[in-house]
């Protein structure tokens, strides 16, 4: 029976990309070799990770402008320690919007002095505070531009006089952005962009090499620039799914062509959420994720007959995160419409049923 | 054509690994879903990590015996880094036995004193110190058992009073030793266990917590251990054909029998580089390598001869390391008897068309 993975992360990816990564443990290139046994050395590894940068950089429109594309290991939580490690000299300013950007406030607490801009703890991080000031003597400014867990995404981004820290790990190559308001963009693969166990980088060169600190080797971006994601041994299969998936996102028309996509998933779940009266959402209108649509039942509402309907659809992976309850369906690139057609049924199917 | 791959790393896993790996990708475990779009939080790769770990201490003695099996991401190289970060508070002890023994110095370094306690670097590397002593007064003793570079191996570890750490990168799983020696061992799992991109470290808890610094969150072996591995999203593929490779290892009877194995590939190679005029070992004998055998050409032998041979053999991965040249065949766990014969024939062949 065909499944609805509504999974947060690790997530639903193309099923192309699936068939093509089972071909490649069998036979990587008609080399007669396993891509899990070919040195990250060889020629072709090295195609494949050329590939990935180049397409990552051209999905955010960031070729040519002085960007460095880097595959790391290490996830997210890495990145919290690593942007403190490589630009925290005294002060850093972070806009708190949920549980990630908590963890990436306090990791960088570390290194120096930590600036909350601005929180919206106080309703659960339901909403996207507004109208914050950044002091302009921090070093950078740090946010998150999609809050998986809570369900609520940014649609404004302060200009900055300094540097601009993002972390995308749920929204990159989700939407179109002018990326070049961005210094550092970090994001683990296991939404949009391909399995656990890698994380995209793209850093603007010249705003490395400004700290006093000795970095370790491995915490350093500089090393990871000079060695191409080379130092260590990278996550070969992770970069190479990775790059499967950037490759069936150009072949769909880039990032501009499933942003349409996104809009329309979203809107189809959020009108079925705002009509039945069944069902009210966790996050404020405005703030809406279209990645991560959370939602609870309304008071009195029978738990049990849903949870029924939309198993018995085939449907998994919409159980929300322990800090909100209720419901999550998380709509990446690479989740179909239909999918999300028959959640919007199963929705229709439990009012009628109640 | 069948390919023989002797890569150093990332390199050859048993046959049936890639043939259910690939299963996995289609269809993991009968769920209709793929190995790479399930959540980590799911039962079914709870299990999945749950059995990697035991597997890992089964195949070490270690159950039961106070020692955490962990996976965690980014490769020895994070290793070099936070074993200082959990254990170094003033001084610390190292054996230098080759590129990855020197990088892991380095990096202790930023931590506090290191004291190297013996070098092999006057001869490039070719031998293993012998008859050095340890500092009582350093906080852990360092030694990498197996050189993939040079191709040496630790036959004796010594007897410590302070804790004994090893990098066990290339030839863990490999032979019997007394493990619980050991209080930290690490290895990155792209030679013995599995695809590069998941690391194995099992430590023996009651050496953590010892330290002053305050350690960054990911960088805290304790921080992992609570959260049995997920504290971040793990490298949920490259775990689960860890796993399936520790259960092949299992099936076929384990540590012991592979060793056996083992022995006998190297005895097979080693003794045609000894016998065959036109090759030379580059190790000292007393302190070959089982597991990455390195040798040179002798002077006016015909190398491109050589080279279309084993490439028509159907041979991959053999040339040497820039740092020794000549050549390296890695002759890992899985890498079979037979394919150990394809290259001495192809030795053999060479001599004779000479």
């Amino acid at each position: 029976m065909k499944k609805h993975n509504f999974s947060a992360g690790p997530s639903i990816l193309p099923q192309e990309v699936f068939k093509k990564s089972a071909d490649a443990i069998l036979n990587f290139n008609n080399s007669n070799l396993s891509i899990l046994e070919i040195s990250h050395r060889s020629k072709d590894f090295i195609a494949v990770m050329d590939t990935a940068c180049e397409l990552a950089l051209e999905h955010l429109n960031l070729q040519n402008k002085g960007y460095k594309a880097l595959f790391l290991q290490g996830g997210a939580s890495t990145q919290f320690l690593m942007v403190a490690y490589n630009l925290l000299n005294h002060k850093a300013a972070y806009l708190n919007t949920g549980t990630w950007s908590t963890k990436a406030l306090k990791e960088a607490k570390l290194f120096g002095e930590v600036i909350e801009v601005a929180s919206s703890k106080d309703k659960n991080f339901n909403y996207v505070p507004k109208n914050y000031s950044i002091p302009t003597d921090a070093d950078y400014f740090h946010c998150t531009s999609n809050n998986t867990i809570f369900g609520t995404q940014l649609n404004h981004f302060p200009t900055t006089q300094i540097p601009m820290v993002c972390d995308m790990s749920s929204d990159i190559f989700s939407r179109v952005l002018d990326f070049s308001k961005f210094d550092l963009i970090y994001a683990g693969a296991q939404k949009n962009m391909g399995p656990a166990g890698t994380t995209l980088v793209v850093v603007k060169e010249d705003i490395l090499g400004k700290i006093e600190r000795t970095i370790p080797s491995i915490m350093d971006y500089r090393t990871h620039i000079t060695a191409e994601s080379m130092f260590n041994t990278p996550s070969v299969f992770a970069v190479y799914v990775s790059m499967l998936t950037l490759e069936w996102l150009k072949n769909l028309g880039g990032v501009a062509a499933i942003e349409k996509t996104n809009t329309q998933k979203a809107e189809i779940l959020y009108s079925e959420i705002d009509r039945n009266p069944l069902f009210v959402g966790f996050a404020e209108k405005e703030d809406r994720s279209k990645m991560n649509v959370t939602f609870n039942l309304t008071e009195g509402a029978n738990q049990e007959l849903f949870d029924s309907l939309w198993k018995e659809a085939g449907i998994s992976g919409i159980n929300g995160h322990r800090s909100v309850g209720g419901y999550r369906a998380s709509i990446y690139n690479a989740m179909p419409i239909e999918s999300v057609q028959v959640l919007v049924d199963a929705m229709k199917e439990f009012e009628r049923k109640s």
